[in-house]
């Protein structure tokens, strides 16, 4: 009769922040998917029309870390009307050298929305200039948000614009983050001119056509596309990629499939041998990250199961610390 | 704040029980796998070999059907060596509307080893003969002893032997068997026999290569085959796929892969365009199953999303008449 630790997304939110200890861990995890051994399945997804919902599973398995988490972020995108956040799910943690479950973290997707941020700063850190100081992010959703902070986390930034299809939520969102950041955060109105004037662009959005373009690029800039997981999501003008001068992936065996990749592929403008990156291969120095000023660079996160497995090592590493979660004999 | 349900294996045990009413439930997922509008995606597999372990996730939509499970089964078969059981895990359920967890049932496999079990029942009460009395079980672990009472709900079973390369385990398991069911049943020590004087014959096994051989078989005889799932397992001849009058798979994409036909497939042995059947339509009446007292019928059973889903709603449903069970607030 297995013991299992149960923990509530309000015992992980007391346990798991979004701060430099996040991000540092989900760096190790990409460097950790550079340095062989890791075995990450391809994502699960199982899409149910009639509701308008999707539901991810991703898994990795990492050598030298004692378990693996199973992640399962469903997504049903009319929940709003029904009062209803779009995304849910929980993770489950398993002994890597039994496979006994060892505990259910019931986050209701607070540590995917962590994991995910962080992947922003690890990009941010290794791809951006030192002396960002402006980011413009597009999308007003909880990503939207949380990828401002992260970027807060790793590069001295100062002002933000945040442009949304909706205006009152980009304006929303801009005022409760100005107030929570202590950073100048506005509303834009024209995308093209937040793009243009930005050091950081962060995509966040569920987007199915491109939301920034090619042409809008400065000398400079760093863009992370965190809003692709899935074959028909694009967000980026497939010519952003190849005029960006470095492109890196979290997993280019997900970019290709689901992520910016897979449409500047899709549609010619990016050649399928061209010189690729993966983010893991920088953070453990392997290949160099941005080595200019001037570099147009470009990171396409599609989040990966090493992220899973390793923020919820990290939460249960938290937990044990502080007593948090019910065990359940099971 | 969703609420949801948390059962553990006692629960379960309590309130599913390996009984027509089970083997009517998973009957009725193949049927609606026949039916359209099923969404199954491929299993996500993950593979630690440092652990000699493996874990599959199976899920699938149903429409009707208010849940989709998403169910975890780890195998990692050094767990005897620590006195732990090789196969565990859990299923979660979900609506099938807004995404949100509805309940978490510890179940450490119970479930999915009475929804294969409930899928053996229904192969031989579309295939075998009516009056089929002798069974040959090949193996001698869980699934020996369940697809043995499994099969005595749905045919007259009055004799049983019991073969596996252990030949102490086959005579504690045959003895088992004998006490629980009330039927002769004992250890075979020559496969090729007790094959050959069966009516149906189950393999259960993890084997890597063809434990039945197709000389093996007789005029009238039905064969399941619920061991392989997995690319490299293979528990039958592939000439055996060939003698067969009529092949069955619970599902062609799968089998295709993972099961015998994989291998049928692989060797060359049948056609790739040959006529093959799912069990779904075969219970549905879209097509016949067994139409003669002398045909050899074949089923490949691979293990399906559909059953978990109709297996893990059963079970909640079951719960929820009890009470059993403990909410949590996540």
């Amino acid at each position: 009769m297995p013991r299992i630790r149960i923990a509530t997304e309000a015992d992980l939110r007391a346990a798991v922040r979004l701060d430099r200890e996040a991000v540092d861990c989900v760096e190790q995890a990409f460097g950790a998917l550079a340095q062989g051994g890791v075995v990450m399945p391809p994502i699960l997804r199982l899409d149910i029309p009639a509701a308008n919902g999707e539901v991810d599973v991703k898994t990795a398995y990492m050598p030298g870390v004692p378990s693996f988490a199973i992640k399962i972020s469903p997504g049903f995108f009319d929940n709003p009307k029904l009062g209803l956040p779009s995304v849910n799910g929980l993770m489950t943690l398993f002994s890597a050298r039994t496979g006994l479950l060892e505990a259910v973290l019931l986050d209701n997707g607070y540590l995917t929305d962590v994991r995910t941020a962080a992947a922003g700063a690890v990009a941010a850190r290794h791809l951006a200039r030192e002396d960002a100081a402006v980011a413009c992010i597009v999308g007003a959703g909880i990503q939207a948000a949380l990828q401002l902070e992260a970027l807060t986390l790793v590069r001295p930034i100062a002002r933000a614009r945040i442009w949304a299809r909706d205006g009152a939520k980009a304006r929303a969102r801009a005022a409760e983050l100005a107030a929570r950041l202590g950073i100048e955060v506005s509303a834009a109105a024209d995308p093209e001119a937040a793009v243009a004037a930005a050091d950081i662009v962060v995509t966040t959005t569920p987007s199915t056509t491109p939301l920034v373009q090619a042409g809008w690029l400065r000398p400079g800039q760093h863009v992370t596309a965190m809003g692709s997981d899935a074959e028909h999501k694009n967000e980026l003008d497939p010519a952003a990629i190849a005029r960006a001068d470095l492109y890196v992936a979290d997993s280019l065996a997900q970019t290709r499939r689901l992520g910016e990749l897979h449409h500047a592929l899709a549609s010619g403008t990016v050649a399928d041998d061209a010189g690729f990156a993966e983010l893991g291969r920088i953070v453990t120095g392997q290949i160099p990250g941005r080595t200019a000023p001037g570099q147009i660079t470009v990171c396409d996160l599609t989040g990966t199961g090493v992220q899973d497995t390793a923020i919820a090592t990290y939460a249960m590493s938290r937990l044990a610390g502080s007593g948090a979660g019910t065990d359940f004999d099971a």
